[in-house]
């Protein structure tokens, strides 16, 4: 386990904050698939730092350089690697991290891990910048589940409390749905946009950070992917999201909410339609016993704030054995939300193309994908 | 993976609610441990039907035979498997699901998986029962926790609406946990149960159902147990949690409500103490970074309400391509909460056994655990 | 690890060689497929033991009980338990194995993984009786294959240095390899077999033993299965064989004969045929760089002489720590390679399964198997 | 599966021969081990082409540059990944190798695998530059084992059907074992040495190749490791063995020879001496029901001539569907095995400490390591 995800499709990541490079090995790619590098670099920039008022200023281009795996243009089929190089480091930032422990971090347990020898700068392994391999994973994925007619995005549904408006999942409007992907803060409501976008100025002013939830969506896959009991879309989809830092909760369909209801609202109902059996609301999420139904796979991902801010804290001093205050310095987001947009919608591409292969295989699946 | 979990410890489940028998194969378990039987017992009759009012009257002994593993009282060390014979089946009851499948249920979506070929009877391999063999092997792994200090609880947060109070996990009363065992509904508030009670078996004259949520805590695992990124405590934690039926919903420590925080608000802060380093507070539910902090593991579970009611509901007719009404018969829980509260315990011990292994390893890790 | 094996396909054995029974779980199964139980029996009854004069005389009927994933005569693809009873067990013959442990068997090394706490009863799950639920798997998976074409055969070469004939695999005669599941001795030359006979006779009457080799075959797998580097078709099915007891070399194609060749001796020489690309010899076994090239599988395993022998040896006393001749008492075979046989085919089905699964999936590859 | 490897630490290789690069993600290697990187540039140097007569005159410095894992000179625990760039790659070399498939080679596998879009040059992905990355995860890994006092060698056995004496592995000369890293053909007998590399030149002088037979040896394993069925030493190892390109054969201990055994001669003897319980001999290669009895760990590997040779051969025009003389151009071994030493090293010392930390966890076994 540890930094290597999924079955017929795997995923390999690597890399600290500050040192020479972050990257990715992806092991099962199907091959033949012509890859459109600019589109990737569009989703790796909606994920890169200083960007946004709202974001780090680090400063990185998040340039992947592909070391294999790619082959005139197409991929291979064998492992396909990519390096990103860290450029922007001022490791000196860090330098009292392993003396004061940032509150809510992994400084403390990182520690403990890896019997304090693990690369405190930025966070080192740790850091969110691994979310960079990943979602040159995930944007790779995405093309070739795009060539299967499969579509994933992503949107904010709330930033420090502020919701935007709900979306009905058993006939989502797909244009909205295409849009997400042009919008700074993706939201349904532009007037919700802009009530979280001051808020987060409002934590930066503050020195403070907020968090936020993340809904993603997953059309076009199949009904009866998936296996029971504990590989189960549910299973393996949270097994990745919860990957990403700073998530603390995941759900799926209507979620906490169905823990409220009484079974006979709850329930999704079947219907003939032209094209197939449908459900008539998606409560469910998409999969019901662990499997897919049709449905879009709906799902929600809470974002805790930003550990690191730099409004005083008390920590301990672990040279003294006292509790002081501390000053995070360095350069953070007040809120990470906007950026794991993307990072959601990776993290579903590669589950997606992951379960995809599974049920399809590898050599009938893609053959003639272009 | 499919219906095969873990790392050191592997558990794989087989069964189906009316066919012969249901079980487990547990790989890995530590050697040498004697297992008390009578205390195993007891926590199978926690999940086991038919005991109250709230519960399916289907009758199951669900008395485990243990087929291998265990050698003069304790375990082997080698696959440890427990067989648990079906006993009170009516097939009868469920001869049209293949035909008209039950909403919320994973009829339809089982039948997409297996083309139409898996056993449709009490929800085959989909059943709740299933759960029986994966409360043994928390059960099991559970005692080999306890000769480790490691402590397991759960008890219920909300059925139907109805909250129960909450727990400070920065310093739980280890009493209270511990009473939580021997309480029917378990509950801190006792009132709480009470409306609980009453909503259920509202619910059951209204031949509905109703949903809640779990909360389970894991405490004394030391601090440094998981990995990064894609193995982390959370991402491991809910893969297993999700794998039980009608789960909709996992979050750690605080959980969604993190993301409606700032962080000067949500970072827990830690300290010295007299038990070594601590969190003031513990709104990370006991994992920084993916690996454990030294405080208790927290988490919630949200419950959908049974999908099987027998209020009419709407659904389609595989034969004629209309839709009809159902009534589903058969034998189910009003709401099935109660019943997954020592399911819930399961998985975690399951998670923990495994977590502590990788990290110790087996040969030094339980050498003299008697 | 440990006791399961496999990808898409996932065998879990379990049990020991005196307890309550032995099993296996087989996961992954692709459904639909309707199983002919006698075709099954009968590949069962091959490797049982008691059969002829040069097996052991334990008596058992290695009957099946199917537990799971099977519904109507079909395979259900959801996980397929089959149980088999012990039932022919006098423990007595191995009381003091915990104190003098057998040459040449895994008494002390199970004592030291298991710290002692293994069931030492006719060696526990280190028994060959644990081939039988293999065989098991393999009778099924094997059915599956054929419905696809795909033919397993196996045969010996060598009994105590007597070898039979070679076969050109390039352009093997399939009448002959389907004769060999017919033959109590399977050879291409009567006289091999029946010197092989005399051979293992002559050591029996010495209460001795001696070894051999088995030779396996696949034909019919398409080219282009498996993965480069640590998943290639040698890796993966000498994981099996190897796990066979016993067994103490594995070698494809012209095998340990290729390191006294040259290159241009070697090099198996493609050809256009009426039937696609084919090689005009099979030096490779049908593998080159990992991946199937179309041509037969094959395969020879080395079986060491049975442990167990009644010959009077010496070993240790764990007791007084003195060294002490040991008599082995118990009912042993004086050669296990005639048994192994199917043993050998049920590993090369499972693996070919699991394999083919891979490249094709399971919702398109096996729909339409009847 | 596929290009990873491993249980508690997993191997991850990518590259192409005439890519961008090679390289490895290692996973799960304990922290806190400072790395002694001249000793890992003498083994890189031991593989490395373009050092003797006998090897390619390809000329690549394989330096490696550490992109993660690494901190203060110590491994840190989190992903280790190590990059090669490729420089003196002769593409044009190759141009034809899509057209005019190799024999003996991977181009038709490789080709059918990835339906013709696996990168072709030099081999690409299958070809032996990957044992590159894999010799230096190995040599980290080797550095690991010898502060557990775990040693591992290897040496040439056979050449050209030409072998080396024979080494007592139940009390096998440390000293000897020692010396075998510095000597190029590493063999007990110089005279051995001398023919083999007469051998060698022969072929090389009349574009042919020859195979050999490499023995690798790990000392100082406890007793106790691995798992009985599927994940025995024998299994695991020899998985990975046969990831080594144009290995056709694994045995351990006596291996094929056992078969042409008596019981009686093969068992091999426990004793008490004071060093614990030994065997008298090693004909088991130290592992009894595929766990470790204490003994050196003893195996071969059996490699096939290079299959690309100079000499003409016949092979298929895949454009005109016409067999046609083919000279292989480009650059190449007559004899590979000599640069396989440290690679069967490398393969051994994964394999050991993968199994290593199975036993004893990460936090305990590796914690006061220098």
């Amino acid at each position: 386990m540890s930094s290597i995800w999924g079955n017929m499709l795997k995923i390999s990541l690597f890399g600290e904050s500050h040192g020479a490079g972050i990257g990715v090995v992806i092991d099962g790619l199907p091959s033949g698939h012509q890859l459109d590098m600019s589109e990737i670099e569009k989703m790796m920039q909606r994920r890169a730092p200083g960007k946004t008022a709202w974001s780090t200023p680090r400063q990185e281009a998040d340039q992947v350089e592909i070391l294999s795996g790619l082959y005139e243009g197409r991929t291979s089929g064998t492992p396909f690697a990519g390096l990103i190089r860290n450029t922007d480091t001022r490791s000196g930032d860090y330098s009292n991290l392993k003396i004061r422990p940032r509150p809510g971090h992994a400084d403390l347990t990182g520690m403990a891990r890896y019997q304090g020898y693990n690369d405190p700068r930025g966070g080192g392994h740790f850091s969110g910048r691994l979310t960079a391999p990943l979602t040159f994973a995930g944007a790779v994925s995405r093309q070739i589940l795009a060539s299967r007619n499969v579509f994933i995005a992503a949107r904010i549904t709330e930033i420090a409390g502020i919701s935007d408006l709900p979306i009905d999942y058993a006939a989502p409007d797909m244009d909205l749905l295409r849009g997400f992907v042009d919008k700074p803060l993706p939201t349904v409501s532009a007037s919700a946009a802009e009530a979280m976008q001051q808020a987060v100025l409002k934590a930066k002013a503050q020195t403070d950070s907020v968090g936020g939830v993340v809904e993603g969506v997953i059309v076009g896959l199949p009904a009866g992917l998936g296996d029971p009991i504990f590989a189960g879309i549910e299973s393996r989809l949270a097994s990745l999201l919860f990957s990403i830092p700073a998530v603390k909760g995941v759900e799926f369909g209507a979620g906490f909410q169905t823990s409220r209801r009484q079974g006979s609202q709850n329930n999704d109902v079947p219907v003939f339609t032209k094209n197939g059996i449908r459900m008539q609301t998606n409560n469910s999420g998409g999969a019901d016993g662990g499997i897919s139904n049709g449905m879009p796979i709906v799902f929600r991902v809470a974002f805790k704030p930003t550990a690191s801010i730099s409004k005083p804290q008390q920590t301990i001093n672990l040279e003294t054995g006292q509790s002081e205050e501390l000053i995070v310095h360095g350069r953070h987001d007040p809120c990470i939300v906007p950026r794991a947009v993307p990072v959601v919608e990776a993290a579903a591409a590669i589950f997606a193309l992951d379960l995809m292969m599974e049920a399809e295989g590898r050599l009938t699946a893609f053959a003639d994908v272009d």
